[in-house]
């Protein structure tokens, strides 16, 4: 049975494979699943229809026949689970796999992603740069001490796994900015994650389907 | 063997259950798994030692002899994996509960987080009212949402799972603001949590451990 994820029909991030519907395309590809998508105004997300799928109203959503999930670690998960290649085998190393998709999600993520709201949200307060420089201090927290963890290995944790698929594409999230300048083992590893084959595939894919959603009507 | 769990010798919450070592012991009593605790002061907790154990410098950190993870959601998995009752037997109701703890730590979190950090960090900010309600309504927007979920039912998705135990517990850092006076059904649903006999179990071995981390030296 052929998957269908749901993403952005126009995703804010421009095409640039930010939205987090590419984890769950990256992960796909890694496992070589094909999959459907389907393509959803923000209008569209807020009905019921969207919102059988995804109780909070957003991105990415992944049906198979009945089984439906929402939640861009939980679908990650199924598919390192099903398909195998994503999580080590040995028991141990598979739950730190997974301790560090929950790290990337839970603990590097959320500073992260404050600084991109932040800089949607708040570019015209008063506050702005005031505010922007503690989030940058949190985010420096989070990296450095996540440098000193890699050190110089390629992956978190041996082989590359769903920890590292989740970790690169929150990082990204730092490509627009100078802060990564600092640490160019971190800098390395994400250009790592997205050398690998899969991660080009998922991002052509998203590319064009940015460009098919942005097209101007005929 | 008996598992190690290291948590704050001061919490910042002062004995209120809100710090992350809640949810460990929290599992671990669902589970009926006995634990030790270690008590570390902020201090140590930036040593070499702990980095070692938790590579971002915080609690919680869990160890079973040279098993060892760190990350709230990582570790959760791995009791609720490990034991079996935290997480439904059947393989489509057991990826939602999966699916739930990373909307917990993911999508709810993040928002409610952002609040406590704000009312610590940003309290004497100029901006301190503006952005409070910014955050407040983000919060407002997933709340909301999770009522519609929710509905009139018990828990998430059937039984209590690990998902619930994660959700309840991001939930309670809202017990201090007045959100929830408008959300009666997740107020009642944070409460059937807090009422389980291993929660009660889980808040009384934390508090027990501030006063002893707290008490003045003799």
């Amino acid at each position: 049975m052929i998957p269908i994820l749901t993403a952005f029909e126009h995703s804010p991030d421009g095409g640039r494979g930010l939205a987090r519907d590419m984890r769950i395309r990256w992960a796909l590809e890694e496992v070589g699943q094909p999959y459907h998508v389907r393509l959803l105004s923000f209008e569209a997300m807020k009905q019921p229809e969207h919102l059988a799928r995804h109780p909070f109203g957003q991105i990415p959503a992944y049906e198979e026949g009945d089984f439906a999930l929402f939640e861009s670690g939980g679908i990650v998960f199924h598919i390192a689970e099903r398909h195998g290649s994503l999580l080590p085998r040995d028991p141990h190393a598979r739950r730190r796999a997974i301790m560090w998709m929950f790290a990337a999600l839970n603990t590097v993520e959320p500073s992260v992603f404050e600084r991109v709201l932040a800089r949607i949200l708040e570019r015209d307060t008063p506050w702005h740069d005031s505010r922007l420089r503690v989030l940058e201090d949190r985010i420096r927290d989070r990296v450095g001490h996540l440098a000193r963890h890699l050190g110089d290995a390629a992956w978190l944790d041996g082989d590359f796994s769903a920890g590292d698929l989740l970790m690169v594409t929150v990082l990204r999230w730092l490509n627009s900015s100078n802060i990564l300048d600092d640490y160019p083992t971190i800098a390395a590893y994400v250009a790592r994650g997205e050398a690998r084959p899969a991660f080009q595939r998922a991002f052509a894919a998203q590319l064009a389907d940015f460009n098919k959603g942005s097209a101007p009507a005929p």
